[in-house]
């Protein structure tokens, strides 16, 4: 039942570690606050890099799309923060619906859906399967490589005026959605007024913007180094942003270089501060997004001025066919930790304000200072052996528990940084 | 790290497994509702019988002294279950004083003590523990037989007036008692009104009585067999009350010998109405009071009339010497479960309202209709494998998984109704 995994464990001490351990309770306590103020997402993955000089987010998940690769020995953990979770969604109601993506081939992500289903359903609600898939017009059953199925069914309007989102015959107090709504919000979404929709329709990638993100992450980071007294560069990728680019017509060039000089220049002073002998790079992104479509690793300002056409074509095409015209360019963490020859970086799950398990993603044709996310490439996820809340002075600072300990601390940061950014954006969405 | 342990899993099919199997959504529904009503006790232990037709609780303690028996693979739940208890006791402060009981030289309960303290400061609190014993008049370190050790200091009043309760040095948010009271609230944690103490001093043995909890957890039955459809009978041991004997001056004896009577006769009436075909029994206990002292199985009323000298002395003294002079008569669930030839009772901890584990309670040398935690008798502690959380439909109801998950179950509604008991006995507590 509990496989007994390797971790990707070995490479430079990190202070950082030591530091998080010396001042655990702390933290806590300075975490406890925040989610006196803030309302958690109901689930977050954030994928970190570990430099081992410096352990910082570069992407937050709303939608996440991995619950399968968590170590099935962590599923009560899972259980327990859904509970909490429904608790605070619809503490009366009992059936709740799910949309998920729409990729209906893809193994991997329906056994995340069933997953999740199981997990909810084990929180104590009646979960049902709804889908965006137009041929879907009837309740589908979808066959799983490891023997599961899941139900798809279509979704439908309910009540006068077709007020509300269900099913034929479930008239749900929630919808959840594992979908990112990369392609906008379809009008089966529209218009849900009685119902919670969650995370809420602002969090899609529609309207998401990364730089928010890592702009509400700035902010956090400052606030948490200063409660627990350390730099808040050691956990934050500084990061710049072009809004009007277009890749085709080669216009915005300008400013993705001088953004490009300048955040590198800014990178070399840290590695001076910090003797870090690394060369800086950044990585050039779509603001809007995700998938790890359209992302470029770039050493320097020149190399963003002479892109080939391949080149500007993937740069301009981001998930669901989008053109990218806003990019965000930022500071490149490079990944010490390496499992089986390739190179690994965490992804910690959470569910409400709590960390349920992680696993690396372990790509070995990838370089450590590359994105692992990439669509058509493979990537092993390896689960985590230990949980993340059970730091162990007595072992070393990176002993696996240790160091979980510390993904879990900067993970729980970045959904916090996520939690204040979808209030922010609220009101602009409530405004627009 | 994680014992792959056997378990007490053999015997008849219990139906109401089955039972909380399908109904599953409907049961952590109706739970969920009922803690939007009630507060959760900050932590509970209960102890159940299993008799194959019958699953029901027979002791719920509210200073459980047992954390050291759960299987360590569940820790990450304890701590996830202490966060969500300390967001509701101090969410603002981080600074809690442990009292544990007086027990210096039981190692197994100064290892829960460790174990306690563990868990609390993982759930991001800093825990010291304060002694009620008098010899300890300055910080005493005693060292555990796992290698851990234990700082034990002088409690200390503080403030003006000494209104507050602390260590030297030391100022808390709230004082945690793992110290059943049984002796009495002594001076030291009188007249505390500006720090909260969990749990309430009322909840201490010196007030508590096991009659207001089986009354309040009667009806807990009542409404939950009459939610999921189950007759009550099947998780309510029944019970009646004897309130004025004398075991040394043989007075109350016909109070108690009618009491018995009756209590068999209903016992008799249910046991042919489910074809069961064992020997109905009652226990007789101190209705205040734990630690299994003066606890008497008995099968005829003729029993309780005929004691001897030596029965007489040992009924009448319960813990710390005190007069038993009120009893509980008790219908008796015998336990099917053994482990290693030994006979097995379930204990299921829990922390605020989720089930973070559990262990059997083996005795090889008592028999399956008799008390197991008796004093000065060995008793073998056998962590639970699996949660109990994730009840499977694909396995058999007595499959670990489901039967862990129907304990859960009944342990939770013997929570409910401890926390519906400190409701109604804090009125009192305030009148009296």
């Amino acid at each position: 039942m509990v496989p007994h995994l390797t971790t990707a464990l070995t490479g430079p001490l990190l202070e950082l570690e030591r530091c998080f351990l010396d001042r655990e309770t702390r933290i806590e306590h300075w975490l406890r606050a925040q989610w006196q103020e803030y309302v958690p997402p109901f689930y977050t993955s954030v994928d970190l890099r570990n430099a081992g000089f410096k352990l910082a987010p570069v992407d937050t998940n709303l939608f996440p799309g991995g619950f399968n690769n968590l170590n099935p020995a962590f599923l009560p953990l899972c259980v327990q923060a859904a509970m909490s979770a429904v608790e605070r969604i619809c503490p009366e109601a009992q059936d709740l619906l799910l949309i998920p993506e729409s990729h209906t081939r893809n193994q991997f992500y329906l056994q995340n859906v069933a997953r999740l289903a199981n997990i909810l359903h084990h929180a104590g609600l009646n979960v049902r399967i709804g889908t965006l898939l137009p041929e879907i017009t009837v309740p589908t059953r979808i066959d799983l490589a490891d023997g599961q199925h899941l139900m798809l069914e279509p979704l439908k309007r309910l009540g006068p005026d077709g007020r509300r989102l269900g099913l034929e015959g479930f008239d749900p107090c929630a919808v959840l959605l594992n979908n990112d709504l990369s392609a906008g919000v379809p009008d089966m979404l529209q218009g849900l007024h009685e119902q919670s929709v969650i995370p809420p329709l602002h969090a899609g990638w529609h309207a998401r913007r990364k730089s928010h993100h890592f702009a509400a992450y700035k902010q956090v980071a400052r606030e948490f180094g200063a409660a627990i007294g350390i730099d808040p560069w050691l956990i934050n990728p500084d990061f710049e942003v072009c809004g009007k680019i277009s890749f085709h017509e080669r216009t915005g060039e300008e400013c993705l270089a001088a953004n490009v000089d300048a955040l590198l220049a800014k990178i070399r002073a840290k590695y001076r501060e910090y003797g870090v002998t690394e060369q800086p790079f950044v990585i050039v992104k779509a603001d809007a997004g995700t998938y790890g479509m359209g992302i470029m690793t770039v050493r320097d300002a020149s190399e963003v001025k002479a892109l080939n056409r391949k080149q500007r074509n993937k740069m301009a095409v981001g998930k669901e066919g989008l053109q990218v015209t806003e990019v965000i360019i930022q500071e490149g963490v490079p990944t010490f930790e390496t499992v089986d020859d390739g190179v690994a970086e965490p992804v910690i799950y959470m569910i409400d304000r709590y960390v349920v398990g992680g696993f690396y993603r372990v790509n070995t044709a990838r370089g450590r200072d590359e994105n692992l996310n990439a669509p058509g490439m493979s990537f092993k996820p390896l689960a985590f052996s230990t949980g993340c809340s059970l730091p162990d002075m007595a072992q070393a600072p990176d002993a696996p528990t240790n160091r979980f300990y510390a993904y879990g601390v900067v993970a729980r940061l970045a959904m916090l940084a996520a939690a204040v950014e979808l209030e922010q954006t609220a009101s602009d969405a409530v405004a627009a």
